[in-house]
């Protein structure tokens, strides 16, 4: 099943069911109004919705229409949590060589998680707005889970069974003010403004056999500009599965149905997969040749972010966005 | 005006507006369901619930009905964002000298705030339930304020008016944790769970005189096990009020309505006034004696916290817990 929220002008939308091949959407609204309704109350709800997700894809839905990317906000406009962690440690590694920091501390050990602001998320193609690019404006293609209710101290294996659904992110990040917020110890404000979200979630059944072992086993391609500077691997680097990154979240408070967990971004030692954010081809250039070359991105620039499936159909939609300047 | 939200069985609970004295309240069905949805539309709605609670200090109000605390959930039962500041320098002082730390890093010139979870927050008489007493738990008191849409950018003035409610804080923390993720650099996650809250929210003007300069010239007492440990002022220390503390969050990011700006524990550089949580009482022992003697909370332990106002009322009610450990 893929949904979508689309814009009604309310700041949480209107959630819709949308066709596997994306052409189509109906909406939702005689079983959830909003994503956050569904999630509150997946179980009685989802079934519903997964009966009307077959006619839809049948091509028997009487009040479809054609599904737009554009009409579409963040799958869940605003969340009551969003959990970032590292979890590819190339990712980690590269940045840290770059910046001559220490060698990670435990990081292969427990999974490295910030809490991220969530009150404000963009859809697929708004504008990411920022008041400076001096703040050095990068993007940061990742994918993430949505859970359900989680226990405390709920074991990885169980709570990989929390997972509702899948979603992919760019995480706007300003590597300005990161490096400042890090020295300080107390984890990304400034520095990490309104993620982005594609179009639709997936329930994890839509990836077929590209989901297994917790992970997402599919590529993540990245274009700054129109130029692909990514085609990385979400699966076989990825440190810990997404029931160990919610394990370790709930290791000694509950979470609540509509929490978002992120992997982090998505990177590979194989330096010919590219990259999925501005920072590690620049560190990769500044351990190799002494200094960074590439700059961040400017204003004006765009960002297009998309996962296609073993099919070959796009699985949640692109991420296509325009950097733009605060009014 | 004061409000609070009501258990009906629901995640969001139910809106009510509560007299002055917090005898008695009356909900606000008809005007606004949830705290959420107040806050959403707060220019359109909160008139209509000031002339409720106008009514109701009348003694004018039909279909009152006593107040009880112990039906209360967190005003806000969950959040889309909790931003809590450390915005009283003597309690980040203590605690770094105890453990041998460096000196503050630009504590003075910039707040430090770090994104703390908003999924689950708890009521003001709930059971505090934690996985193990060995992670050393222990409570802040704490004021925080609840914004409405800020923009980017918005000087500290200006985001002071931002402010719609303030509320009354139990910050739980778990020591043990919170000491290892502050080396990681990644900010709090386990040694952050679930806040509660004072049972009701109050507009600014509930407090008359206190509320000036953005900041609460009030007392908060703080018992543990009954014995009063701390009466601190949360006034004249503060080193950032309100409205700086939501400007340097809103710096490169909008915050959205209904996000929470906490102060951090509050804490006097008067020692006879005590603490508003046991790790600076062990600070001082530690720096003066050597070592800590006094033991964190233990299963069954009570914490209660309470406002009173220069009329001598009590101003969010009281926070009552007692540490629950998980079944």
């Amino acid at each position: 099943m893929k949904l979508a929220t689309l814009k009604d002008g309310s700041r949480d939308g209107q959630l819709a069911v949308v066709s596997r091949d994306l052409a189509s959407a109906h909406f939702a609204a005689g079983i959830a109004g909003t994503m956050q309704r569904l999630l509150d109350d997946w179980n009685f709800l989802s079934p519903q919705l997964e009966d009307l997700s077959a006619t839809l894809n049948d091509g028997k839905a009487r009040h479809a229409f054609a599904f737009d990317p554009r009409q579409c906000m963040a799958p869940l406009p605003r969340a009551f949590q969003w959990l970032d962690a590292s979890a590819y440690p190339c990712h980690v590694e590269r940045l840290r060589t770059a910046r001559g920091a220490e060698g990670p501390d435990r990081f292969h050990d427990e999974p490295l998680i910030y809490q991220g602001g969530s009150d404000d998320f963009l859809g697929p193609t708004d504008d990411a707005i920022f008041a400076h690019a001096e703040a050095e404006i990068d993007f940061e293609s990742e994918l993430a889970v949505v859970t359900g209710d989680v226990a405390i101290g709920t074991p990885a294996d169980r709570a990989l069974e929390s997972v509702r659904l899948l979603m992919l992110v760019n995480d706007w990040s300003l590597r300005q003010p990161i490096a400042t917020e890090r020295a300080r110890g107390h984890g990304f404000l400034q520095g990490k403004p309104a993620s982005a979200f594609g179009p639709v979630a997936v329930t994890p059944d839509e990836l077929g056999d590209a989901w297994h072992g917790g992970r997402v086993h599919l590529a993540l391609e990245s274009r700054w500009n129109g130029r692909r500077i990514g085609l990385t691997e979400a699966g076989p680097e990825m440190a810990f599965h997404y029931g160990q990154l919610i394990a370790h979240a709930a290791k000694t408070r509950r979470l609540r149905a509509g929490s978002i967990v992120g992997g982090g971004t998505v990177s590979n030692e194989d330096r010919s997969r590219g990259f999925s954010c501005i920072a590690e081809l620049r560190a990769i250039e500044t351990i190799e040749q002494g200094m960074a070359r590439t700059g961040y991105l400017q204003f004006g620039d765009t960002v297009r972010i998309e996962v296609l499936g073993r099919d070959g159909l796009s699985v949640f939609g692109a991420i296509e966005q325009r950097v733009a300047a605060a009014a």
